[in-house]
């Protein structure tokens, strides 16, 4: 896909750079007062689209998200804390990671939740796909990120190549 | 891990099946109208859960999610379908594929929209993992997703302890 | 009333089945964690409208909702499952049946929670009423629910043309 | 059904008078921006419950509610205006009269929207039925509202017995 | 501001009085199971933008509000009661009061929780200030009131003039 | 107010400093589009809550709020930033200092929206107040904003007492 249009700027990861803290109530969660799944799924999705819509600096839609463990429980009453970043930009989309912590307040320990990497798409108000800046990594852990966002989007070609296959002696069911 | 406890039971895929309608409303969209990408996972969440729940006949919690496209958008005043089964059962874990279709009701078609495998634990009401029936596979579909559980489920932990193995030249970072 | 137009279609009661899930959570109970009747009666309105939606294939807004017992309690973590279809169709406005239940998980058993008959009537989108397709009836059951549904509209006006009618001797009050 | 216990109080229908004002937001409306019929609903049952908490001064249940008719639509940005009495105490049980109102404000008129008569239940803690005080009507509209609420039971009552007799020929089915 | 456009009209506050119930649910508080605060404030921001709306008869916005005091605790299972009315019509803006009771429907008593002072702005579709009526006491508590939102609009203007100009020796900051 | 117990604790107000991040979406705004009064107060209350949360480490209740003025409106779809920290600990209470910012993400711009001071009170799972560490400032700025802290609590005592002193003349009404 090619574009016109004004010549693509440059930005940093650090610009794109968001966090979001969460109260847990009893609205959120189950009935043994644990946050539930989809709601913790719900809150990386928003604090991921503010990184992509800070890099992007148009609407943005959720294409995909990688795999996701839920490595521990978040209570009602606990503090979550979710921090996202822009890893890479392509040509009309990007991925970002997002990170999440649970605060033990009255221990002021912090303990890792879940870890994700969603990518997002660039539209116009129509919802048609535009070009987003690019992403220059600036330090060597940000370069890191940028090579592995890199290899995870093969990945997810190579996958959906893989799908599309015609398959030998059996047909592709739901 | 071991349990004493009543000996497990058998269950069928086609018990645990489970399908949720949902009304796309204003109070789920963005400012295009599109339903937020967190909220399908919320209600993909919320069907793959029940699925476990109608298996396991105990308290559920989400412990992974594989990855997801998000193929097409939903609009709002569109009509999402979701339908859910349990693929296999492990110990204490159960694997659960979600597909979810977006209904033209104007039109009458509908549109693949998502698919999505989730992992649940069963847990009592403390929180302590249980032991949940097994499945047993009674078409070839059914025994063909069963399969495909168990790769997936081997694939997880080749890749968990990828992660956890040490790096060289290279400490693990955020 | 008279619609010039396109010819009418015709279609079946099955073609606008619709089922809804719903997980109780803490969110729609009250303080002995019961689910609301007002909830309730919020997700009867939506699983209906989703059949007249299905039916008509055009908006629907809600008109009546005959008498409804709230025969058992519903408890948060409880499933519950609601079930709608087209009863008959009017000219420009539809009776739909909706029947519900909770799901004891841990038992493997349905109670019967509610009934409710409610008729939508379907407009464009200035709100204006416009005509819906016919529904036949084919099988003896949908045949009784058709002429059941003509009963209680015959009654519902009846009971329209009584309150309309002027008292003697009594003013019409709040 | 008798009750031992403290002698029955006794109110009038004045101490139960109840008023709820909401401004109805875009969250509360379809595509259409018209209020939802079940959002409607959700508000006449919580002003309902007013009315019969201040009576009976104990936890209460929605038990029933008779056919309502939506009359006029409400658009987001109406003021919509509740207000709600208990019409007579039976055992354990009240009827309550809701009517609703939209206000147009600029206009600075009023619209009857809806009427309904929901009948709750008052339980203690554990959800067990408790006699309710007695209302003692105190002006002539209150009187024939008492009278209007013995007959509506009457048919209730009639109509339930008239489900559970043996029917001829005809099997009944969901 | 001067405006052209119609003659103002004038009126009572007694037309502009709103009065909202809310039962607290288990939705709106903490873990301890006490209305949040934030919650209160938005209760109270609706009520007294029912005042303003009535009296204003165009779209409102909410422009300050004065010091509050959460004087007592609400808990879920309370019954709240907000009443508001406007004080005082300036040019395009009112000052609206708000009074919030907890009713303790077992006991059959009331507890004052909250006062507040609130000031609307009248805007127009495109959110341009717009001219307000007159607000013209007639009860001598009227009267009370008028004089004193005329007060806290000279303090609150003496503030900002104070917040505006230049200090000695140092930096305003946030 | 005395309290045994243990030793009371010291903290600096940057362990305190909490973030929220919200995104502003259709179901948080009036018909015009833009966020309402209420729902801001609401953020504002919870990323306060979160700042007295961290400091006390213990449960808090609101107690009160200063003035405050909405500069500039905010709109759906915009980022809507809050920072918080506390600016001084009494015995059982702490002020906290809230300042909000819209960012217009296309531009790269933020705008001051409102800025806000709490009282919050550290309370035990009972709800009775109970000691919360001290607050040592470490910067000149933090020094200013205790001084500022300790005279609005003067201002608000004096009030206070003023308010209760009995009225010559005049009876104190609602």
């Amino acid at each position: 896909m090619e574009f016109a249009g004004p010549p693509r700027l440059v930005r940093s990861a650090a610009e794109s750079e968001s966090e979001m803290t969460e109260l847990v109530l009893p609205n959120d969660t189950n009935t043994l007062g644990n946050l539930l799944g989809g709601r913790l799924m719900h809150f990386i999705d928003l604090v991921g689209a503010m990184a992509a819509y800070r890099h992007g600096r148009t609407h943005v839609v959720t294409a995909s998200m990688e795999h996701i463990d839920f490595i521990a429980p978040v209570h009602v009453g606990d503090l979550l804390i979710l921090k996202s970043r822009v890893n890479r930009a392509f040509t009309t989309s990007m991925e970002v990671g997002v990170k999440v912590w649970v605060e033990n307040t009255i221990a002021g320990t912090h303990r890792h939740v879940a870890s994700a990497y969603l990518t997002f798409v660039a539209v116009d108000s129509q919802g048609r796909r535009v070009p987003v800046p690019e992403l220059r990594p600036e330090t060597e852990e940000e370069s890191r990120r940028y090579e592995d966002a890199g290899r995870r989007r093969e990945l997810r070609q190579l996958e959906l190549e893989r799908k599309r296959a015609p398959k030998t002696g059996e047909l592709a069911k739901a």
